[in-house]
């Protein structure tokens, strides 16, 4: 190791930290955006925005970062792979990469393009008219076919894009998981819809006071693990968890007066997000190895806390009696009931109001579709058909309109292609994850009937947390489970919990 | 007008607009500071805010605009002194310049040591014991000298401290205007004492519940013209105002619900802040034309919202109605009863919980030890005897201890000298201001009898708010009333109000 290289690595961390810094700034402007801004504050905040997106982009492309990183990476301190060290250089050097080969023009495209698309989206959604999207939503796919061609891919262009959202994930092993994972999931959820059994869901759709709501919501949140002194809760539109800083995790979530889970589940799911964020060490702020490894991960513990844990029955041995006492309406109410009512599963169009069971359908469904976006087996203008055949083929019913169809997410008007991929491996990591906690821990529900949930959270800390972006996602799985990525543990769970309930 | 000291000025202009809006990312970070930030984001907080006052720094001081200044300064541009051009020129230059004098080294002892300092006074408040304080205090005192001389003074250094906060001001003109005021003000309070008279003050001092408060507070501040679009209130220990972006100020206060005048007059002295700010132009933002004047005319705004209209009978003609219709504890309150109780005088030893009469003289009070210290006519260690004999002087009283006298202001460990002036060169504007608009609009009285204050709120905008920093206060104050300021209009408005109210 020579000297220069460890004052080159150093100077690189230096340099990475404080852009962290500045793009830690950006997160205020965001969650205050969403939060407490007054409507007029809208243009001069897009103004600091772009300002500090700028200096942001400018600093980590500094040809500066390229010539550390070469000097560090033909040096000793990477030669053990498995180092700290190692791991920091190989996801800065990533991250370098993909920006400067980005286009600055395509970038600025990307941003006008994608900005106007979202305004002609929301009106093609409000008028549930595809036609008036398709044109926009072509220059879209144009762009991001651009974009996919300027970072480069091994097998197909599909790739480059869910790189962004999940690195080092590719089309091949993503698409092999959700094809079994697909060919489990469609007869269990036909068998429930076949077995007849519906909850009582006036048990949970009845009055639920906002502010009781809160405090029950904190409540859970609190005990599962998410630490309020370095962190809030706030209301927005679309709930959302975003890091200001070390000891400064922000969750958001929407209150429904006449619905009891939809924040309820919302706070747990954010929290658990929340909770991943701080589990990260602080020492570690402003390094990969003090960032959340992927949104398939992120998306792991935030489902694990909102339906492994939330959902769950020891969760609300523990936690019924609590909410009887606080929610007059559900007086009387049996627990075996409330318990169905929370675990409803029914084929519906929408994906943001679905199940833990057909969730899952929907993002197949999604990723089947960005697919043959990409490799040109349906074109743009085909979309509505090709949506409404697969939702047939999947849920066994067909949206009566694109509003409750393909026009129904913002992700592709913002040019999201390769996002949704990772709410269902969230799911899978989520499944696999849990099972060997359940093997670590032989009292962990025990631990849950008796409100605790700190040894789960302790697991999580040790196991995944605390390593950042030290390992990819894949590696992380293999050391954590010590089996790749698979739809068993899953399928496992889903079947096993939601046999017993729908008695199938 | 050469194309080249254009095109200088345009840069200079597009500089100083992106060193704002750097700022204003600041100015986000401290409001999230003092309302929603939890309490473990404290460090990461002080890391953001120290990197992006750093960069503001490094751009204002870059030599760049010294050049550019100096191309526009010789050039036609300037020549008309009254041009928009001319004012941006000088106040860039003004402000470059002063950044520029301080050494690098200083400004971060004195960060250094006015944090410690603030630790130390809070501590010494505390256990009232002025000695834990003195030997930081002296270190404050000697490099706030060391910044009288890189600044340089014409008469004596304390012009260069007030400098910072009411620019162009000097101890001379502000001490004549001051003594004069203090001749009439000290017999003011003497016969108020005298009358033996006292309002019933448990009329305001009694169950106010916060939301009901809250409620009132935001329609006052309607009412008078802070416009809720372009703005909010929170809540913090020690209210403020500040402004985010164009379209984006924000106003904090803080409720007792066992008094009603605190939190509703703070509502309006901020919301009177706030007025100025929502005032400027959005065209001129980010350029001294967008900026407000002084803290002194900064004030005087605040001042007059909250006292000249929030304090005065017409005011109350129409929202005492409203107050007793929302809050039970003043239902059958004669209406004499509550204005006198809202406009209590009383001599005190606190500053922040004076009224409108002996405010003034609390600054006087700091303004001379402050000028004293500053010429050596009193060494620190004398701060507490020359403290105690002057309050004597000023109202008949002495502090019992150090904790009511000479230790109660944060100001001084935080290196504020010369900030105190500039709360009661406000109340002089203020007054000053308001006497003018009386006369330049007839109806004014008549219009708050209705409760309508945009004709106010107007001819402030028209007369102070549009210009920004184009005209120095004393330029203003002259263009405005026709007269430099003088103690005049406020002692003839203190002596009417309460010559009535205390029938002497």
């Amino acid at each position: 190791m020579t000297t220069s290289a460890e004052q080159a690595y150093n100077e690189l961390i230096a340099t990475h930290r404080e852009i962290a810094i500045l793009g830690s700034c950006e997160s205020l402007l965001g969650w205050d955006e969403r939060t407490y801004m007054p409507r007029g504050g809208a243009e001069g905040r897009s103004r600091q925005v772009a300002l500090l997106s700028g200096l942001v982009h400018e600093r980590f492309t500094d040809k500066k970062i390229g010539e550390l990183l070469s000097v560090v990476e033909e040096s000793d301190l990477v030669r053990d792979t498995e180092s700290d060290a190692a791991a920091n250089v190989r996801e800065i050097r990533r991250e370098y990469d993909k920006q400067v080969k980005l286009p600055k023009e395509l970038v600025e495209e990307m941003a006008r393009i994608t900005s106007l698309a979202q305004g002609v989206w929301a009106e093609a959604r409000e008028k549930s008219d595809f036609s008036l999207f398709e044109p926009k939503l072509k220059e879209v796919i144009d762009l991001k076919k651009r974009q996919a061609e300027a970072y480069g891919y091994d097998t197909e262009p599909y790739d480059a894009l869910i790189d962004d959202y999940e690195p080092y994930a590719t089309v091949t092993t993503i698409s092999e998981v959700f094809a079994k994972l697909r060919a489990e999931l469609v007869p269990l959820v036909r068998a429930i819809v076949e077995s007849g059994k519906r909850p009582n869901m006036s048990i949970i759709e009845n009055d639920f006071p906002v502010n009781l709501q809160e405090e029950f919501g904190k409540e859970a949140a609190a005990a599962i693990g998410f630490d309020f002194n370095i962190g809030r809760l706030d209301v927005t539109t679309h709930p959302f968890c975003t890091t200001i800083g070390p000891g400064d995790v922000r969750i958001t979530t929407r209150f429904n007066p006449k619905h009891l889970g939809q924040a309820l589940f919302g706070i747990m799911h954010e929290a658990g997000h929340g909770i991943y964020e701080q589990g990260l060490l602080d020492e570690n702020y402003g390094t990969p190895l003090g960032e959340a490894l992927s949104l398939g991960i992120h998306e792991s513990q935030s489902r694990m806390w909102e339906n492994l844990v939330g959902r769950s029955k020891p969760f609300w041995e523990n936690f019924y009696p609590k909410a009887q006492s606080k929610f007059p309406s559900l007086k009387g109410v049996a627990f075996d009931d409330f318990f169905f009512a929370i675990n409803n599963v029914e084929p519906s169009f929408i994906r943001v109001e679905a199940d833990e069971v057909t969730y899952n359908l929907h993002i197949l469904l999604r990723f089947e579709i960005e697919r043959d976006l990409f490799r040109e087996k349906i074109k743009p203008e085909d979309l509505p058909s090709a949506w409404n055949e697969k939702f047939k083929e999947f849920f066994g019913i067909t949206p009566k309109n694109d509003a409750e169809g393909c026009l129904q997410d913002i992700h592709w008007s913002a040019g999201l292609f390769g996002y949704f991929a990772t709410y269902a491996l969230g799911n899978l990591y989520a499944s696999q994850f849990f099972a060997k906690a359940e093997n670590a821990i032989p009292d962990l529900k025990d631990n849950f009937r008796r409100g605790n949930f700190s040894a789960l959270k302790k697991w999580l800390n040790e196991n995944i947390h605390v390593y950042g972006k030290k390992y990819t996602a894949e590696k992380l799985c293999e050391r954590v489970t010590g089996k790749p990525l698979s739809h068993e543990p899953m399928m496992d769970y889903l079947k096993a919990k939601f046999g017993e309930l729908y008695g199938i």
